[in-house]
């Protein structure tokens, strides 16, 4: 398998509330829900980086698509990571999912490393890390992976 | 919030399993298991598209780092897309997957628009989407998501 994700789909169980979140509260860019007159085909496609989409799709349109039962939601399964080039954005992004209807998880912190990242979630339940390293420049593609902040033995609860 | 997600961090339950799944049978590349010194820093990075990482994680780790409790497994939270430029590379890598010890939880379809689609959970249950899609090339920025073939009403199950 070539190396490259070219979409990642998040269920959602309000369509129209994840789409205001991620649309009006985060900024991303959007042409809004499509493919409603088609049964389990509705669905929001956010573009990000060259290549890459985000979609919501409500959890019962992907059960159906994959033909399995739709399970409970769980926060644990995973977790998306966005980095920023300077510390301050950290505080930025985390604010502005707070003030759009996100849930902080875990206030912005110092990392044993030198970093500084927060975690919010959002309508869903779906983790969001917000990330600075100093070491490494965010967006590029030698990025280091902030979860090196879990080297932090001692992190905040 | 910039459009960028920088790390897709997938919870595990074995995490050299895995490993094995995503460097030995998908063929990712990575330096295997790195911060196994720290409480709660085992992951894996495997590098995909530039500026992209998946990292698999303790599903325990994550929990930790966002101060959370771990919830059971869950497979309808979320799907990976992987979108291929030609049909036979969509058997392909579900051979390859299937091979590798995921399961083929639904069969590569042709599906209504013209493309051709399947879909297999890794050995945690998250779901993968390998998709071609006739009209768009893959792996570009213009690439339409293959959530399309949702516009398909009557799925195979």
């Amino acid at each position: 398998m070539k190396p490259h994700i070219s979409i990642i789909t998040l269920a959602v169980t309000n369509l129209e509330k994840s789409v205001r979140f991620y649309r009006d509260g985060l900024g991303l860019k959007t042409r809004g829900i499509v493919g409603a007159d088609y049964d389990y085909g509705a669905a929001a496609f956010f573009d990000l980086q060259p290549g890459l989409s985000l979609a919501l799709w409500p959890r019962e349109s992907l059960a159906h698509e994959a033909g399995i039962e739709p399970q409970p939601p769980a926060m644990t399964e995973f977790m998306l990571s966005h980095c920023v080039t300077e510390r301050e954005f950290v505080d930025e992004v985390m604010q502005q999912a707070a003030q759009s209807g996100g849930d902080v998880v875990k206030a912005a912190h110092d990392t044993l490393l030198g970093g500084y990242a927060g975690i919010f979630k959002d309508p869903d339940g779906h983790l969001w890390e917000v990330a600075w390293n100093p070491e490494t420049p965010a967006e590029s593609a030698d990025a280091a992976p902030a979860r090196q902040d879990t080297n932090d033995q001692n992190p905040a609860p």
